[in-house]
């Protein structure tokens, strides 16, 4: 494993094919290593330059006077070969192949992924992509993504580790989370996994003190008993959510014209991620919605789940997703509707759905709140805040931040939609790692996800103390 | 049906309750109509005060000196009934009751419904509530909504029509509709419906050359004949999306404890919806992504969709996606293959999904949007854009937007998720009616709506052509 440690914490890292040309992927991924904080030695491959970005560069690998933990590789499919020749010989331990035009392309292509695997068995180099956008690391700074820093947002530091065989979707992804203030620990994007593949990364991934929960996207698995075998081990000591593209006939034609890989029957897939113990996402929001949720809040030890809201509909509508999706709308202890009762007005109800109405104040969610977490019947709360309404003021946030983070064995998830008022408030809760969703259904989804891994986790450990 | 003009074009208002402080819904109700735009008369009813935001005040409605359109009324439930009689004697039109506290809470609240029902009989005054937001028109800025003015965003003008059974929910859907951008042209929460019901509502809707297509929210409805009746004829005119709240055990038990109703089993009005021609929306996100593209784009007139998209694994969803909700892959005609051949470079893929790569520039996007649209093979198109790759620059904007404009017979329903750079590319592409949401599954789940009317439209056109 300390093998793949070179890509995310390299001491030394060679771009081979940096460019002088800012709108050129050499460039831009200099920049990454040259500007953004990353604290290794960088050096600029580049047989015209003499300078890129102010540092001195080398006509070959070979020429730079110390060892090469990474080689990021940006020329164009052709050159590939020759400087992964270069790298062998330099004994440089790790690369990552960005440029496409390999086994993807067929013919010419093929033959060259086919020379570079030659190269890699023969010299021991490990090797993610090509046909990729690489990897990340917030911690050390390293990122190999060679878009335009005004075209995307600079990933923040968190714990969501992120596997993604699509370049495209990664980027995506990442760019999106970082604007929402989520923040990633490690990401890598394969594509072609001519040698590092998804089992590897997620191994490694599962031992990295800075990923909480891990996030996949995957289009076709080739060694599928290995994937399960690591995936197994990996989802006892943390979640996994995957997104399977290629699940239905025409998906898998469309992987065929992405990849040349064969997706296979969603059966199958389905069948393995139930065995490993992930937990599948039907949609690129599920993806989102369920990493957030993991990175944020802690999963949830059954499926009996309070509602607290600011408007009644919203109660019907977060009851209907509860039932919809497996959940308990709880029922409350004795205590605690007394307790709510003697706090709250006569119109409030206090049966769940707790319906704090449009006169809810801050004081009044705080309570419901508290009141509900200690609740033995209670295993998640769910609470539908109303930003909107007249009594409700900023204030709330501190409020429930603090409630949320004293009792933190039950996870709390809360919905909230609106406008500019609204997603201030939201953007505010979130940077208090409480996970906001607009609507009651992806809220209820998420704790269904929460409440999933609860039971495996219980039943994993259960079938080991057997 | 003229009956209900006063509600949305009255040329006199009467605020019952009318308040001097800032913080109370009499104020707030007040200023709506006194400081938007509103064109009508005014006149604040509070036998204490002279003169409130500049506009002299009244004791009681009766000493109005002119005949009063609209009576909005936002005093506590025990003093309704009084100034109800007081509108009756003046000949009210039409009168807004906004406060809750009747038929909701049983006891004293359901005798005092039962008394205002005698007044509406006997004097023929139509209400809508109580316990409700009240309407918006936002072409006359008739808008009876209490919040503070920072606490939500005004709506903006548009052609959604919004009917909503409960006032919080329609509140936070009008908030974020105007956040987004999306404007609407009426909306009505109709609460306890007293007197003016959902299907009254729907069909003056129906008839308002403003709106375009309806959505509603429902909890109960009392006539289920009626209503069925009505939407049948409505739906042949405009598309209609219902979201039953209430749909589950779980669900059933809110609604009672949230209005006292009786929502009845879900099978009933599936069927119902169903036979009526409504859409029926899954989710709160549902409601509101199929609106929009009603909003903004023709149906489509068949389920063969085509998919242009800047990275392969998207275009990989997007086909699983059509496939799980019954769209079909379009089979593109040979000559837009053939066209598509000559004008891109050879790693294009150029069957359905299109895949524009990672190169791919605001031409290509342009070009493969002309050529899908102009295939008669293709009913509409889904484009998943990726605005962080290097050649995209913000003026594809200006360019897909002329093409899907030039075309209009097809919808073309846009997918972009990402940071900043991203969100800021939407709001342009939006302002300019091309609907875009964040993931392809949900831009999917659109075409599919657009798809399911077109189909309802032309299947009843049929039946009244034998």
């Amino acid at each position: 494993m300390e093998k793949l440690n070179p890509f995310f914490q390299p001491k030394s890292v060679a771009v081979i094919g940096a460019s002088r040309n800012p709108t050129k992927s050499g460039y831009v991924v200099l920049e990454n290593f040259v500007k953004f904080g990353f604290k290794g030695r960088v050096y600029p491959i580049n047989p015209e330059a003499g300078e890129i970005l102010g540092v001195k560069a080398y006509p070959s690998v070979k020429e730079v006077p110390e060892e090469i933990d990474l080689a990021v590789i940006v020329l164009s499919a052709p050159a590939v070969p020759k400087v992964m020749l270069d790298c062998a010989e330099k004994h440089v331990k790790c690369a990552v192949i960005i440029s496409g035009g390999f086994g993807e392309v067929g013919g010419e292509g093929a033959k060259r992924e086919r020379e570079i695997k030659e190269i890699i068995k023969k010299s021991g180099v490990r090797v993610i992509g090509p046909n990729c956008m690489g990897v990340v690391d917030t911690a050390t700074k390293v990122n190999t993504m060679f878009l335009p820093a005004q075209h995307y947002s600079r990933p923040e530091r968190g714990n969501i580790g992120f596997i993604s065989q699509s370049g495209a979707f990664g980027l995506t992804m990442i760019d999106y989370l970082a604007s929402e203030g989520i923040g990633i620990s490690k990401f890598a994007s394969y594509g072609n996994k001519i040698d590092v593949d998804e089992s590897e990364l997620l191994k490694y991934f599962s031992q990295d003190p800075e990923t909480k929960v891990i996030l996949m996207y995957i289009e076709a698995i080739d060694d599928g008993k290995k994937f399960i075998e690591v995936a197994k081990k990996v989802t006892k000591l943390k979640p996994v959510i995957g997104l399977k593209a290629g699940r239905t006939a025409a998906g898998s034609k469309a992987v065929i014209s992405h990849t040349g890989a064969l997706s296979g029957a969603f059966s199958i897939y389905k069948g393995a991620f139930s065995q490993a113990g992930i937990i599948p996402a039907d949609t690129v929001q599920e993806l989102v919605d369920i990493g957030k949720a993991f990175s944020y809040q802690p999963y949830a030890k059954g499926n009996r789940t309070a509602i607290i809201t600011g408007g009644g509909g919203y109660g019907v509508l977060a009851s209907d997703a509860c039932e919809t999706m497996g959940l308990q709308v709880a029922s409350l202890g004795d205590t605690t509707i007394k307790n709510m009762r003697m706090s709250f007005p006569p119109h409030y109800v206090v049966i769940n759905p707790v319906d704090l109405t449009g006169d809810a104040s801050e004081g009044d969610y705080k309570t419901a709140l508290a009141l509900t977490l200690e609740d033995q019947n209670v295993d998640g709360v769910i609470m539908i805040i109303l930003f909107q309404v007249p009594r409700l003021e900023e204030t709330i946030i501190d409020a429930i931040s603090e409630t949320i983070h004293r009792l933190h064995d039950k996870p709390v998830i809360v919905s909230s939609i609106g406008g500019e008022h609204t997603k201030k408030m939201v953007r505010k809760m979130e940077a208090r790692k409480i996970p906001v969703y607009p609507t009651p259904e992806r809220a209820v989804k998420v704790m269904a996800a929460l409440v999933e891994y609860g039971k495996y986790v219980s039943e994993t450990t259960l079938s080991a103390l057997k």
